[in-house]
């Protein structure tokens, strides 16, 4: 299992994806609108930041009401999603996705509730 | 800049290991006491958790008692940390520390104050 990138929710993706280049070297390597949010890749040596700039009310702009910006989510790439979900499943930890879906960027994700993960809101991600 | 690790605030270190390591098969690389915590390393392909677990009442556990646990802070690995808490003074990048200190597994590191980091407690580390 490898990191692939860091959520965070923010209400000003394009400002603070300027901020993280000029300050740690992460030029842009995608940007998109998907599901009601801009969604701006940054690319470290090592993985991503993700920029989470809701456009509607979903779930990104009800974190942000409860929680302010900051960290959202940590996503971690697996060579077999359908595997690793199943992993999940066997150790009876809960699934905010039952079924791998299409995320950003063309990739397959699933989510883990954070209630089962310390905390911690993963995400799995198959490219 | 690399993806180093990702902080995580937990009341029960161990067991969170335990079941990170059987979920995303990554084993424990270190385990320290450090300024009154319980520092555990889990080893991804690529980088790092690190659970930190209080053991006494410092800013873990107001952590904790504030915003419960999850992801408290990322990251990210410099050559040289100096240069690049120079370049946040640069840009004008609250400092949570102004000089590096020593850290956990006898790396230096330095923390960015969130509020100028888009509300992400970024830590630079220079192994």
């Amino acid at each position: 299992m490898e990191f692939d990138h860091i959520g965070v929710a923010t209400t000003a993706a394009a400002d603070l994806a300027d901020l993280y280049a000029d300050l740690l070297g992460t030029p842009v390597a995608h940007e998109e609108t998907f599901e009601g949010m801009s969604v701006v890749f940054l690319e470290l040596d090592t993985g991503y930041f993700e920029l989470l700039e809701p456009r509607d009310d979903g779930a990104i702009a009800r974190y942000l009401e409860r929680n302010g910006a900051g960290i959202h989510h940590v996503a971690l790439r697996t060579p077999d999603i359908d595997s690793s979900l199943e992993r999940a499943r066997e150790l009876g930890v809960d699934l905010v996705d039952e079924e791998p879906r299409p995320g950003a960027w063309g990739h397959t994700v699933a989510f883990l509730h954070p209630k089962s993960t310390g905390g911690v809101l993963v995400e799995f991600v198959e490219h």
